[in-house]
């Protein structure tokens, strides 16, 4: 499976670039007989689009995510189903000079050196536009998994290592960036709750390893905590491990330095992760780069960007965290006998 | 596929339990021509066996790797191999107590939520014992990558939070654990050197994505760094993105805060990870937990247990990253049309 | 991976019903700097027209396809190929009866049974207009394998058990069913030239084992021949091992009751494929079935419908050899460490 | 995934070469809580064994299959399953020729060709031996299917072209064939009960088109018939087609020319296959043939080959059908939303 795939039963395949006429995912593997109209993808495309507020550029509408296959009568049905989001803004004229140059912490260069061609419009298949595509797909699971009692928590935890209990702080701090023509790191926490405990699988398809692949597949993420994360590896054992406690006849965690996964499988505990974002790589401050020719040149990127990354990337976050553990929920349906008897009986 | 293969076109695939009769992997996708031998296997083993040192406990002979299969007259022929690693020790009467109660920090109580069952001599499928089976893998995948001009530095960077640079420090703060019967978290560094620019994919299987889920697949990691990592996220993008410059003809970075990665393919500099350990579960300090029975008890593991992980991991992490990387490079020889017309012509 | 990709390396993904707005295919793994225009589908889009002639029913025009993501100023990226074809035909006002029956020989019992639910429009998902993609998709693999030398040969062997070479009493059995409100079954034989010995694995992804996936993949599929086929089954060894004599310095075979295809792998001889299909299961000639309800009823199905398979399926054929051809040339381009070696010095 | 895999979630593979130390397969995803102990093969193991009958050479003893993983008290744990059955047979001295020269209707010039290097010995991967290992792998699936009251009827239908309701006429067949060194091709036929409706995938998995590729994984397999098979290609849509009725509430068939499969989901009729065998290549009557130095040489093969092949591999047939079956099933059992929550719940 080549590498616009993700998971095993549950699916999701992504497609197109940035300044095409259209973007969008294949879903396969998703249950027959969930209710599935395109509203129900709107608070999820909200959540990433540009709001024109601190930290984001300019205002512009959500995305509308339009369902080409795999509902019938307001019902999915088995059948991969096609999501399309057409682009408002295809102005490829802009980009005949990224086309001739590389940019910093970009995959320009990466890109020529795999491919020996690259669509540079917009960044073309590595644009954070494509992950409209995962939001999109990612509340599809999200919808599956609310049914199954998991809800997310997902926010921005800090901006420029200043955490969100100082708000005013953050918002300096962009602004300086901002003015600066610079941009800033950002991290996200997402916490996940209701995960029965049994999830997941023991090996390399451990689930914070699943979770690790798939969070990590977000561009521009640099590093990830599971439960306590780094901090772990400061601790002592006495401290770390959490003590187990009978509480009305449920084995339960007096603690969560686990981030609710044990051996690679939910323990029932919330999931937690931190996910640490590098700063927006546009910026229009002047930066030392090269040409595909191979001239040194100063290069200032034009154009209105993001300052930071994690307030619109927060739900790419959820929404690759529910598309692995649904993928997870329904491989583990055939883990005994028993379900399996069970079913067919 | 099941949750205990890893890889696309080279795909390890490890079994047994750590107080089974043997235990190892079957290698699938290895190019044929290799010449391999047991003696392969040596330096990785030794690298992964209790030396009797400060870090570890009692001193014992590496693990000898038998292949039984994929290999004829000392070179391999392109079909799967086999890895044996016979089991020594094989007390299973130790493990009654582990039977009937869930330690903290460990896999047990997830296992049974998942299974129903669980074999409980030495921590079973669960055990770090598992991670001979990737480590003589990675013997495999090292000695391709080694022909093809990448090489690996793996070396403790921490231990309970202090530095490699402070080796006394780091001795007494794990002589004290030991003493009063605890542990202690710890911190490997991984550094690929060699890797050509174009390796790894541009969505979900993004080198770094990959890299992630291979870390995290060995048990008690707890968060990874690509790159600047964590540090990335408190950054300005002035600082984070690094310059490109031609040197020899050739585009160069005079920084590394990508880790050799950009938009999920080698950029050409070293790929650099940092791993963090949580600290061994295993503690003769009485902890709190429950039996399966659902009764509160208070428990001191017995038995010898290594005192802090990163010493015996280290190996673990660079067999993880190089079946990964080689797998990669791979998948990655069919990229570009000019290359499939050049083979097949 | 769910039942809508096929492939390793070059993957298809169709998606679409029959009577949606559109259906298509995501084509994965394709190599980047092939060129591509919505005229290299033309060929193959209209060899699956119904074309008007004694054998299907009206004249339409053929399939538009629309590239919308994965190809840049008319040439590959190496991302993914998102083929669209838009519907022309979506009077779903037809299908009410269908909806509430199942159709002898169709898929419609079987897919309530599995899925509780099922787009009853034009056959939806099971419908053979799903083979549009499987054909542009297939476009694509068969114009990369022209590039390496390889053709294909596809013809209609038989309709309703006579043979080719008989075209007159082939069109008179085909007139005959028709009038009677009835089908015949149909045999497509494909004939692969130019395939270079090498290609294909051992065990259970042997070439022929792909292949027979992807042909029994197609809907009405009953059997499958390769090479001397079912024929073999009555041979003497000394009559069907075909000989081995050396020519022009090049091993050669003498015969090729094989098929091309020897222990999985081509032998370099053209690969030889018969495929039998059942007859059109829509029939007007009244038939004993059941409603969802369960009630026995005769059905005499209205509307249209080519009265035999086989020609406008030889090209389905033939795009799921090539798709699955040149996948397996994709994937052993790593077979050998000396090809490893060579591609990365 | 290489080669040697295959299944989704019930995953088998196969390692080994006929003359090394010993073969075997790693059984993955079966489900936990299944009594195993190594008197399951015992039945399966002795189907394939010579028993010096008319049909095969030597008597021997069945193959002896060891748990080596996965089993923990004579119960499955869900971890994977190492079987293991070693050789007894080594004398890999007799080989010297082969390794030199390529056997007609052998893998020995494409092994070769793909990879430059060859285990001689017994045929080295490509050999019938391997096998063994599917057959134990089949064992656990036909169990499990067992339990959920399927089972399956397996018999050779024809040798040499001779039906089995002639069992004189076949055994003069082969022992003419014998006596002049020759081989003859044969036929099994194989009806599974019991499946019930809705299982199997629409569209490139389809239930049909993975059974195809498990039959003809199969060294010698040439030919496969799925229901009427090949004879429906001359029939009549009116003939063909399996009108439906009901049957004490149930939806049945009262024909089953679709061999239990429509639009690649069972249909709850019994699933029936004709697989069609070449003879056995080995033949002892002089061959043309080269060596791999270039020469042309006359080959006849020595020591004992069995002349025909169907009656030991009815047994593979089964066990790679239950293989096929029984994955199926465990993917199918997250078809529907209502499925997943009741399972959930």
């Amino acid at each position: 499976m080549a590498g616009s795939s993700i998971g095993k039963i549950f699916t999701v395949t992504t497609w197109g670039e940035s300044h095409g006429p259209a973007l969008g995912a294949v879903v396969e593997g998703c249950p027959a007989g969930l209710p599935l109209s395109p509203e129900d993808f709107t608070p999820f495309m909200e959540r990433r689009r540009p709001n024109g507020g601190r930290f984001s550029t300019k205002r512009v509408e959500a995305d509308l995510v339009e369902i080409l296959s795999g509902v019938y009568e307001g019902v999915t049905t088995g059948a991969p189903i096609l999501l399309l989001i057409r682009s408002t803004d295809q102005h490829s004229s802009d980009y005949d000079e990224t086309a001739r140059l590389y940019r910093p912490g970009h995959a320009d260069y990466t890109f020529d050196a795999k491919y020996g061609i690259r669509d540079p419009r917009g960044g073309g298949r590595s644009s954070a536009r494509e992950t409209a595509a995962r939001v999109a797909a990612g509340a599809i699971a999200a919808k599956i998994l609310r049914a199954l009692g998991i809800s997310f928590d997902t926010q921005v935890a800090a901006i420029g290592g200043i955490s969100a209990s100082d708000p005013e702080k953050q918002a300096a701090c962009v602004d300086a960036a901002r003015k600066e023509g610079d941009s800033v790191g950002s991290e996200v926490i997402c916490r996940i709750s209701g995960v029965p405990a049994g999830i997941g699988d023991p090996v390399f398809d451990k689930l914070d390893a699943r979770l690790a692949q798939a969070v990590f597949s977000i561009g521009a993420v640099k590093a990830l905590d599971i439960g306590a994360g780094r901090e772990a590896s400061k601790m002592r054992g006495s401290d770390h491990n959490d003590p187990l406690r009978m509480a009305d006849g449920i084995v339960t965690k007096t603690s969560n330095h686990a981030g609710g996964i044990l051996g690679g499988i939910s323990d029932g505990s919330p999931i937690l992760l931190h996910v640490y974002f590098k700063p927006t790589p546009s910026i229009s401050k002047p930066q030392e780069t090269v040409t595909k020719d191979g001239e040194n040149i100063d290069l200032s990127i034009r154009g209105r960007h993001d300052p930071v990354i994690a307030p619109r990337a927060a739900v790419v976050v959820e929404a690759m965290c529910a598309v692995t553990l649904l993928d997870a929920m329904l491989v583990n349906m055939s883990a005994k006998m028993t379900s399996v008897i069970d079913f067919y009986k």
